[in-house]
C-alpha cells in the first residue's frame, strides 16, 4: 500500500510486518474515523482544520513504522530477548493505528459532554475485543491473542517498556503525528518540529542486562534541540489552537446542547433525532458496540440540524447558533482575575438575568489547562557517552525553565449582546479588588 | 479580520473596500459551505482532502484582494475611467467569495447526478438574489444594486473585462486558490505554482485609449514561467487527483445511489430520509432557495447512512459500500481500447450477468476528460515592450506543445469480485482486435 | 527591480522611495559584500552555509520595505509630524541595506582577531562618509545630508524612535532577515519564525501626543506567539549554529592564524601575501577606506593559501589545517566544570607540553555566551486595548521564563591527537573536585 | 556521521558500506570542492546561489544511499548474481561522491575557457588515480582495485547497468541532487520535484534471467508523474537559471578574461598572478595533479582581483567589471532572428567599431541550448504488470510532447553604452528582412 499524506509525504505499508495495516484500514470500525474530525469544532477558528481521525490514525501508524526502523538500527546493543520481534512490530503498528478507534463524535467533545459513558480509551478496547466486529475478526485471523495484545499496548502495557511508551508517553507516535498534522491543517506553523531528527535521536536508556528492557531515551550530544522543539511545538499548539477562544466557545455551546438533550431525555420529553447510542448512554450509562459504531460527526450534526426546529427554545436556539456559527463571546481572565472566577461568573450571570436570560444556561466559566512539559512521571532520560542518564530539565536550557509549569486559560462565555456590559463590570470589579489589595 | 489559512498564511480583510467580507462570511448561506467538501469524495483516495468550500471561498476572496492590489499598482497607465474604483473592488471581492455559494452536496457530484435541477452557477445567482436570505439582505444593505452586480460578475460580465476575467477566466482567482488548496490538502506537491510571481506578472493587454478597458495580459519578459507552471499544475492535478481512479469509482457509485433514489422517488416508492429539496428537484426539476439551503454533505451522508437499512437491495448495498468505502474496481482503457468503449462495456456486462449481477446497475463506463490548456477562446495574451501582444503558445516552449491537447481517462467500473475475469476478457479482446488490425 | 530570494521569495524595489536600492546595490562597496560570507567559517559545520553578506543586505532592505508598509498601515493614529515621510522611508531602507557594509573578511571574525582596528560599525559609517567612494557619491547625489542621516540611523539615532529601533533593536529588520536566512542555508529549521505575523503584530507604544514619537510595540491580543517564536528562533540558532563546536574551533584557529601573522608583522618578520590593509591595521591600528575595501574573504583565503608554504611552522601548519578542514577538537565543560576553566586549561596545556606541543599556541579555552532574550534595556512593550503597556515577560508564558537567562558554552580546544588524554584528565579532575566538594 | 543539509534535511552515513564517505570527505581533494561554486557566476543573477560543489557532492552521495536502499527493496526478484553487493554499494556511493571531484574553478566555466586542457571528467579520473593524493591512498587502503572501479563507474561502466545509470543517466543521482539544490539556493521553486516518489517508482526493466542485469525502469502505474515533474524541473531550471541572461553575460565576460590571459601568456607577455596550473595548461595543454589541485574559485578570483591593476587595458577593464558586477548587456534573438545570428553580430560589431570599441573583443554572440528530454539514447523504460516496457514518451501526456525538443537561447552581448543603438539596429534589420520575406 502506498499513498500520499500531506503531512508525511509518501507513506507506504509494504513489509510483512505492516501488511496488516491496509486490511485494518478497510474495516468499518476504522473507516468510521473518516466521519470524526480530529479537532472537533476547531475549524470554526481555523478554516482548514477539517481533517479527520482517519488521516491521523494513518499518520500515527506511519510514524510507528519509522520509530520501529530506528529501534532496529540501535537494538543490536541489547540482548536478543529485549529486541523488537516481527510479532512485536506488527502489534505496535496495529496498536498505533487503533489507539483512538473508540473516539466518539467530535473527538473529546462527546465524552466530555456525556461523562456517564465509558471513556474513548475504553471504547477503543471494546471495539478491538468486539466479537461481531470486522476489526476483531480480522485481528483474530492473524493470531487469536492479537486483540488482547493490542489492547494491552493501547493501555501502555508491554514487556518492552520502550515499545509501550512509543504508543503512549511523553513523545509517543500519537503526539508526533497530531502536532504536525494539526499544524499543517490549521496553518499554525509553530506546531512543526523536526521529526527526522527526533527519531534519529532515540537511544535506549541503558544497554540491557538481565533485567527488564530499557526505557527509551534521547541522545544527549545531538538530540536536545529535537526534544526541545517538540515540547515547544506542544506549548504553541495549546496556546494557539487547542485553547483558542472561538473553539472553546463552540465546545462549550456544544456541551450545553448535549447537556440540554440529556435533561430532556432523562425527563422523558420526546426529542427527535437523538441517536440510539446517545439515548442508551444517557439512560443507562452505557450502550452496545453496534450502537456506538453508528454515532459519528455526521449523525450528531444531522441531529443538531433537526434540533434547530424542535420545540425546546434553548435547544433550538443553541443548535441554530452552532449550525450557523453564531458563537457566544468570551472574556479571558488574566492575573489575579483568575482567582476570582466564581465571583466574576456570578456578576456576569446577574447581568444576564437582568437582561432576561436564563443565566445558568447562557453564561459559563470555562477553564482550560495543560502542563506542556511534565517531567514528574516521565521515564524519559537523556543519555551521554560517559555520564549517567539525566532528566531533560537538567541539561536543557529551555526545558529546565518549562518543566512542570502549567498553562491555563480561564474565560467567561456569554451571549454577544451582553459583551459590553460584562466587560465593563468585570474590569471595574477587578480594579476595585486590586486597589483594595494595595 | 485576520486569520490563518494553511495555504496563504496570514489572511486579512481590513481596508474599507473589503470590510464586507467578514460580514458576508457570517451569513448562513456562506456558513453552509462549511458543510460541503471541496473535492467531494476525493478523500477516499487522498486521506487529507476533507477541506471545504468555505475555506476555498475565503482563499479565493484573499487572492482577489491580492489581484486587485496588483491592478492598482499598474492601472496608472490607463485612463482614469478604466481603473478599478473602490466600488468595483468591493464588488469583485464579494463576487469572488460568492462565486460558488450555490454548490450542492459534494460540489459537482450532486448536480451531475440530478441534471434536471438548475446548475450550481444558477443557484449561486439565485441565492445572491434570494430576498429572504441573510446574504441578499446584507448585500442590499450596502447598495440595492450590489446583488445584481455580483451576479453579473459571477456570470463573467463587467464593464472592465480584466475584472470579470479575474473572477472567471484562464487563470482566475478561483483556480489560483483551488490548485494550491487541493495540492496542500491532498499532499500532491505538483499542484503548487508560484502565485506571487504570477500576480506580479500581470499586465494590461493595451494601455487603454477611448474604447473598452483592456483585457488582462502577462509580462513577456518575466511572466512566462509563472503561467507555464500554473498550467502544468492544472495538468498534474487533473492527472493525479481529479481523475484518480478511486475518486472516479466513488463518484460513479454515488451517482448510482442518487440515480436509484430518483427512480424510486419517481416511481412513487417511499424512500426514507430523502431531503425535501431532493424530492422537489426530482419531481419538479426545481426547488426553493429555502429548501436548497438545507441540503449539504451532512444531509446527504445522513440520508445515505439511513439508506443502508432500506428495503431496496441495490440502494442498500451501494449505500453501505460507500459508507464503508468498499469501492468498485476500475480498469483503465489505453490506446485503441478507448475507441472500443461500448464494446468492452458490453463484454464486462455480459460477464456480470453471467455471475448473477444486474449488469446495467453494477458495471459502468466512466469517461473523464479535460483540456488542461485551451487557448482557443482565451483572450489571454503575452505582452512585450516592443512587440504586439502574442498568444502564450507562440512564445512558450511548453505551452506551444500543450495547447488544445485533451487529457482523457476512460475506465470500466465493476464489482471487485469480477476483476480477474473482466481484466482477462478485455485484454484478450484488445489483443484480438489489434492483431486483426495488423 | 525584481528578483528572487530563496528566503523571501519575490523581492521588488520599485516605488519611488526604494528606487535608491538598485543603485546602491550596484556600487562597488555593496558588491564587495558578495565576497564576504555571512557566517564566516560556519560552512565547516553546515555545508550549505556559504551565503554572503550581499544576500543578507538585500534581504534586510526587503524586510524594511515590509516593516515600513506596516507602519504606514497604522500611523494614521499618530499626529502627522510623527508619521513616516517619503524621505524617512528612503533613509530607512538605505540604512538597512548599508548597516553592515563595513564588515571585514568572515564577518565578525576579522575584527575579533585584529582588535586594534575600528569596529565594523565604525567602518560602515566611514564607508558611507568616504568622499571618494561610489557609495558616498551616490547617496550625496540624492541629497547632500543623506550620508549623515544614514550614519545616524545605523547608529540607532533618529527623531522617530520606532524607526531607529527597526534598524537596530530587539527585533530589528537585520535579525528578522538573518535568522530566516541562516536557517534556510544551514537547514536548521528551528530558526524559522512567522515573519508575516510578526510584522502584522506591530503597533505603536502610545498614540502620539505632543511629545516624541512613540516606541514600537506588539499587539497583546494577537502578537505574542510571533514574538515568542522569534525569540525562540534566536535561542535555537545560537545553540545549534552560532555556538556549534566545529565553527567555534575553526574560528579559534583562524584567530590563531591571524594572531601569528600579527606577531610576525610586528616583529618585522617578512610574511608574504598579507593584504596591505591588514599590515596597516596591525602596525598603525588603522587603515584607509581604499585599502579596507580591498580586503574580503577572497583576499584572506588567498593569503592563507600562501601561508601554507611560509617558513613559520606554526602559521604554515594552522593555515594548511584550515585550508583542508583538519580542525582541532573541542571538549565542552558542563556544570561546575565551567567554573574551573583556567584550571582545566592548565591541565590540558600541561598534557600538550608533555607531548612536545607549544601549549599556549595549540590549546585554548573558548567561551561563547549570549542572552537570547534580554529585556532589561529593551523599550519593547506589549499593548492591549484597555490596559497600559506591559513588558513581554509579564504576559508571555515562555518569555517570562527566559528573560535575562544567559546561554553559555565553554570549551577546551586542542589538537586531535591529544583528545583521549585530555578528556580523561579533565573527567578525572572534575570527578575529584566534585567528590572533594561532597 | 550525521549532518544537516538544507536540501535533504537529516543526512547520515553510518552503515558499514557507507562509512567510507566521512573519510573521503576529509581528503584535501574533496575539501577543495568547498572552494568551487556549483553554479559558477550564477549568484550574479540569483543572490543566494553561492552553494559549492562540496555540498552537491555530499547531497549526491546521500541520494545514492537512498537509491541503493530502493534497489535492495526490489532486487529479490533478480537472480542473486545480479543484485547489489556490499562492495558494489560502497563503490557506488564513492563514485557518486567523487563524480565531479575534477571540476575546475567555477565548474564548467574554466574548462570551457581553456579547451586545450583535459575535461573535468578526465580530471576526476586522474585525481582518483593520483598516487600521491590523499584520495587515492584512502581508496586503495580499502581495496587496491577500488580506485579503478570508481573510475569505471564515473565513466558509466559497470557490470550492473542499473548501477552505472544511477551514476550517470537520464535521471541519475547527480541530477536528482543538483536540481533540488539549485532550486533551494536560487529560490526558483520550479526546480523542485518529488524525489521520494521518484525513488519509490524505480523498478527493474526485466526480471533478470541468464543475461546481463536489467536496466533501471519506472513503474507505469505509479511513477509517471514523478518522472514527468523531474523532466519539467530540468526544463524550468534551464529556462530560468542556467540560461539566465545575467549569468550568460558574466560567463561570456569571464571567458573573455581568460581568453585574454591565454593570448598574453602565449605571446610571452608577463601577466602577474596567473596560477601555475593555468600557465601549464595554456602552454602545454596539460598540467600535473598537484598543480591542478591548487586552482579553485579563490585562486582565480584573487588573480582576477590582481588583473584589475595590470597593464593590459582590456584585461584590466573586464576584470574590474566582473569584480564589481558591472556586466555587459544582452539582446535575445527570437524566431527568425536566430537564423540571422552572424549577420546581426556583424551589425552590432560595426556599431561598436564606429564607437571606438575593439569590436571582436567587446561584442559577442552567445548561444545556449539543451534538449530537456532526449529519449533517443536513453535506455529508460516504463514497465507495467501485463505489458512489455514502453518508452516514457509513449505513455506520458507531457513527455510525448517534449521528447527531443530543443531549448535554445541566442543572444548578442555588448557594452551597456551601445544598448540603444544595437537594439534599434537589430530591430530594423529584422523588420526589413521579415518584410522582404513576405
Amino acid at each position: 500500500m502506498i499513498l500520499r499524506d500531506p503531512v508525511h509525504g509518501l507513506v507506504t505499508f509494504e513489509s510483512d510486518e505492516v501488511e496488516i495495516i491496509p486490511t485494518l484500514l478497510a474495516t468499518r470500525e476504522v473507516q468510521r474515523l473518516r466521519r470524526i474530525r480530529q479537532l472537533g469544532l476547531a475549524s470554526y477558528a481555523y478554516p482548514g482544520a477539517d481533517h479527520t481521525r482517519f488521516s491521523h490514525a494513518l499518520g500515527t501508524a506511519h510514524v510507528m513504522t519509522r520509530y520501529l526502523r530506528r529501534l532496529r538500527d540501535i537494538d543490536q546493543e541489547l540482548p536478543y530477548w529485549q529486541r523488537v520481534t516481527t510479532e512485536n512490530a506488527r502489534d505496535a503498528v496495529a496498536a498505533s493505528l487503533l489507539h483512538d478507534v473508540g473516539h466518539g463524535p467530535f473527538s473529546h467533545l462527546f465524552e466530555d459532554a456525556i461523562p456517564e459513558g465509558p471513556s474513548h480509551e475504553e471504547w477503543s478496547a471494546r471495539l478491538v475485543m468486539y466479537p461481531d466486529g470486522e476489526l476483531h475478526r480480522l485481528l483474530s485471523s492473524y493470531d487469536t491473542s492479537l486483540p488482547e495484545r493490542v489492547v494491552g499496548l493501547i493501555r501502555g502495557k508491554h514487556r518492552l517498556s520502550y515499545l509501550s511508551s512509543a504508543v503512549s508517553g511523553t513523545f509517543d507516535v500519537d503526539r508526533c503525528d497530531y502536532l504536525l498534522r494539526d499544524a499543517h491543517f490549521t496553518g499554525v506553523s509553530y506546531g512543526a518540529f523536526d521529526l527526522d531528527w527526533l527519531l534519529r535521536s532515540l537511544r535506549f536508556g541503558h544497554t540491557g542486562g538481565d533485567g527488564p528492557a530499557p526505557p527509551i531515551a534521547i541522545d544527549g550530544s545531538k538530540g536536545l534541540p529535537a526534544i526541545e522543539s517538540f515540547i515547544m511545538a506542544r506549548l504553541f499548539m495549546f496556546q494557539q489552537v487547542y485553547f483558542h477562544k472561538a473553539t472553546r466557545a463552540a465546545d462549550w455551546m456544544m456541551r450545553q446542547v448535549l447537556g440540554r438533550v440529556r435533561e430532556l431525555v432523562l425527563d422523558g420529553t420526546r426529542v427527535g433525532s437523538v441517536p440510539p447510542a446517545m439515548v442508551s448512554l444517557l439512560r443507562d450509562g452505557d450502550t452496545t458496540c453496534a450502537e456506538y459504531l453508528e454515532i459519528d460527526d455526521i449523525a450528531l450534526l444531522a441531529a443538531m440540524s433537526e434540533w434547530r426546529h424542535c420545540s425546546d427554545p434553548y435547544l433550538s436556539e443553541m443548535s441554530t447558533r452552532l449550525h450557523e456559527r453564531k458563537l457566544y463571546k468570551t472574556y479571558e481572565l488574566h492575573g489575579s482575575q483568575r482567582d476570582q472566577g466564581p465571583e466574576l461568573l456570578q456578576i456576569a450571570q446577574d447581568i444576564a438575568s437582568s437582561q432576561g436570560f436564563d443565566a445558568e444556561r447562557h453564561v459559563g466559566l470555562d477553564e482550560a489547562s495543560d502542563t506542556p512539559y511534565d517531567e514528574e512521571d516521565s521515564p524519559l532520560r537523556v543519555v551521554f557517552p560517559s555520564h549517567s542518564p539525566r532528566r531533560p530539565s537538567q541539561v536543557s536550557f529551555i526545558l529546565g525553565r518549562l518543566s512542570g509549569e502549567k498553562l491555563r486559560r480561564v474565560r467567561l462565555i456569554f451571549p454577544p449582546s451582553l459583551r459590553d456590559e460584562i466587560e465593563k463590570a468585570v474590569a471595574s470589579t477587578t480594579l476595585a479588588s486590586s486597589s483594595a489589595a494595595t
